[in-house]
């Protein structure tokens, strides 16, 4: 998506460790109208699979999901980082590996809002390894319901997580695909 | 707002201690159209504000907040929960207690996205003790900025915060002040 790469272009920052900062228009100040224009892509690129549900991840998708949540007209849920490890039986629950943070959160969904027969589109700022994917697709499977495909802003390609999970049946579609990065500043896009 | 009155009374569940469940339409699973309808309130009520910029806490403010930022065609920016107690000098920190956890959490925003100037929309889903709005507001205060007001869905007016935020100049609009709560699961809005 022109619009995204362009952004990104204008307001990234590499940062060392291969972190790319665009916290001044996707996940620290947002701008709304770049989420609202993704969330017409998603729309335009998933039109045709039945979703009825939109599954994010707190805390940094939220804004994009619910924007995409609003142009497929079905209710958005967001997995939620669990502060105990004591998980109830009223959730269902995954452990999720971060790349950014180097920890692992448990995250979990309430039972009532996954269900058998869900037509579940994963929406996600940031996907590297694509461990947080794998665990949004986990907690729908453990309701019985369908991944019918990820929607992602920013793929680092380079990370290999998004072709892994192509190669696993998964349809992922990114707004903005990162072939490489260097330490003088520059993005290449795929 | 007629419409969020009806949807807590429909879909709201009242727990031991005080607590309002809504999970079902605000924060865990939510309805977009709802954040839309609520968004395009605030717009109205704060239409002559000169909101630069809104702002609110993680994680589950966030999704009513993108679209009042929509809503107004200014950035949204979320103050985080800090994992770390070490603050950088990059950001403007305070302490929040959290009425429903019990604890306190350190909430920051980078200096990059707050600034003199700024006029301030805070919107949060809950008010009750009214710690998160005071802390907000202590950060856009930091800044040299001004709070212009406060969009809240769900007052619980019993807990007296919003009044007492009112009574110290603040401008808090509720889309739904409930008076009272009974353990019989009945709920009098103001």
């Amino acid at each position: 998506m022109e619009l995204l790469e362009q952004r990104i272009r204008q307001d990234g920052q590499i940062l060392p460790g291969g972190i790319l900062k665009v916290d001044n228009f996707l996940n620290h100040q947002i701008d709304p109208q770049l989420m609202y224009e993704m969330a017409q892509e998603f729309k335009r690129l998933f039109a045709d699979a039945g979703v009825n549900k939109v599954l994010t991840i707190e805390a940094s998708g939220i804004a994009m999901a619910i924007m995409a949540a609003h142009a497929f007209g079905c209710p958005l849920v967001f997995a939620k980082k669990s502060k105990s490890k004591n998980i109830s039986h009223e959730v269902y629950s995954v452990e999720v590996p971060s790349f950014t943070h180097g920890n692992t959160n448990t995250v979990v969904v309430s039972r009532q809002y996954l269900h058998a027969g869900d037509r579940v589109l994963l929406i996600d700022d940031f996907l590297a390894t694509g461990a947080a994917l794998v665990g949004l697709k986990a907690l729908v499977e453990q309701a019985g319901g369908s991944v019918v495909g990820a929607g992602i802003a920013i793929e680092k390609a380079f990370q290999g997580g998004g072709d892994k999970l192509r190669a696993e049946g998964l349809r992922v579609e990114s707004l903005a695909r990162i072939a490489s990065m260097g330490d003088d500043g520059t993005i290449e896009f795929c």
